[in-house]
């Protein structure tokens, strides 16, 4: 397989494209798609000052490395979970660390959960849980809550996270068999900000997770490859088989599923009851002052609240 | 396994409805179900006269039955294609005889294509495909054209077809995956009946195949097993392949995906585009009458026009 491009040897082929590029064309491309996603979806612009949530895996650093090669202000926040088994925060921490080693002038912001809240997020889960099922779900109430926070605090324009065109995919997917219409009107590559909430895009929605794991690659991104040893979970692992069998079979599929509806939605032909409702009240949260529906604490500070 | 209702032993046990039931008590089940389906969507009433399309199949045969069972004054409509393979319609018509014989009193409107028109179906394909790709489209032309054409000239206030929960799962999740608005918002259980139009309703829609399967053998129905000799199309078993994963994996998955989507449909939750469109300026056909969007003869008559 040769590069369309210069006819050198490619290192990947995209199928649905029909594109076959060597390694600097990959590049290039790569970095010219995202730059056309982000204008095409009106993200952001020169000016805006951007935080690009970090994890230590690919699709993360890979975005932040194409941000600042395309020369935005993106800083990244590395929020440290405290996940001990298979030592997942202390090698995503490290990855980063590296990134930030070869990205001279980077700035990072760190959370360390345990250090300004007294206990990890295995240990609040199995606090609040009661040491049943996973906790997963903390993790995503903990983790919204600090990136908005550091978001508004640090007066940034935009959130930026790294999901890429799998992750959209499998979420419109199950949304769509069970037709959650409540979350399908919320699935976009732009969430506008709205009372208290930061602006939240993302930019590689346009990339199959193989192209992304080909960036980093070829860019030499050292990255964490484990998955975090809780979200192994067989409904997703299942549903992204599913959607792998359609993709064999009719290559690009995932990329028109996801990129019509994204297209259906912003010319108006897909529309849901939730699109015309007013969004609820908020009231601001007494203790940490972000927005929160209920007149009390919001459920991040529950979190916390119910360990006096 | 054990009869709900009698602790007989069960011949089915639907895990979607955590319901296992004898042979008496599915039948009764079964047709109960469809007059909740007939009532729920509003098909037709005691005093209506409806049309059913049977082909010899399980599904239609089953309709058939059912409807006749439970009082309603259902007439057949078979349209003999002429498919000469694997002896199709010959097998088909057979059926059909068998099924009157069992229900006296029924009555059978025949459309014999090749008597009517000349040609038989694989015949007018080969003349207007010239020899290319499977003569399915050009059936579904004269099909739809035929089965209008009898509800219209019968006076019948509405044409009933034995489509299954999985007929309809399988065509929603294929317009779902290409987000085929228009198409989709013609998908329902109920087509009210519009300039020319016949009424279109699909009483068994919400039943599983293997239940409207089950019904046929419970009640000694015999019908021909065999699909279609030309519909055996490799993108359609694959794709009902797909979903009996997901039912597999998540029982109820099918028809919570399906009934979701009316539901949402019927509350005005989901909203298309196609849906405020004025429908197209339909014209009558010179020839045969019916409502076409072109100015000249309807897509039916140039069929057989194109032989003179």
């Amino acid at each position: 397989m040769k590069c369309r491009k210069c006819g050198k040897p490619a290192v990947i082929n995209m199928r649905h494209h029909k594109l076959a590029l060597c390694a600097d064309h990959f590049i290039e491309w790569f970095v010219r798609q995202t730059e056309r996603t982000i204008e095409k979806y009106r993200m952001f612009t020169r000016d805006s000052r951007i935080l690009v949530a970090v994890s230590g895996g690919k699709d993360s650093l890979s975005l932040w490395d194409v941000l600042l090669e395309l020369g935005y202000k993106a800083d990244g926040l590395y929020i440290d979970l405290g996940i001990e088994a298979n030592d997942y925060s202390k090698t995503s921490h490290a990855k980063i660390d590296a990134f930030m080693e070869n990205h001279p002038g980077a700035r990072l912001h760190v959370v360390d959960i345990k250090a300004t809240y007294g206990e990890s997020i295995p240990e609040v889960a199995m606090r609040v849980r009661r040491g049943r099922g996973k906790p997963c779900s903390v993790c995503g109430i903990v983790k919204r809550h600090e990136m908005n926070r550091i978001a508004i605090e640090g007066g940034y324009d935009v959130l930026a996270t790294g999901h890429n065109l799998d992750d959209e995919v499998a979420v419109l997917f199950l949304n769509t068999l069970h037709w959650q219409t409540g979350y399908l009107a919320r699935q976009a590559p732009v969430l506008p900000a709205e009372n208290g909430f930061a602006k939240k895009v993302k930019p590689l929605c346009r990339f199959y997770e193989r192209e992304v794991a080909a960036y980093a690659l070829v860019k030499g991104i050292d990255y964490i490859y484990d998955e975090c040893p809780f979200a192994v979970g067989a409904k997703t692992i299942f549903y992204k088989g599913i959607l792998n069998q359609i993709e064999e079979k009719s290559p690009g599929a995932k990329h028109q599923f996801y990129l019509n509806y994204v297209d259906a939605r912003r010319k108006g032909k897909i529309k849901f009851a939730e699109d015309d409702e007013e969004p609820p009240e908020m009231h601001p949260c007494p203790k940490c002052g972000q927005p929160t529906t209920a007149p009390g604490l919001c459920t991040f500070c529950r979190l916390w609240e119910s360990n006096k």
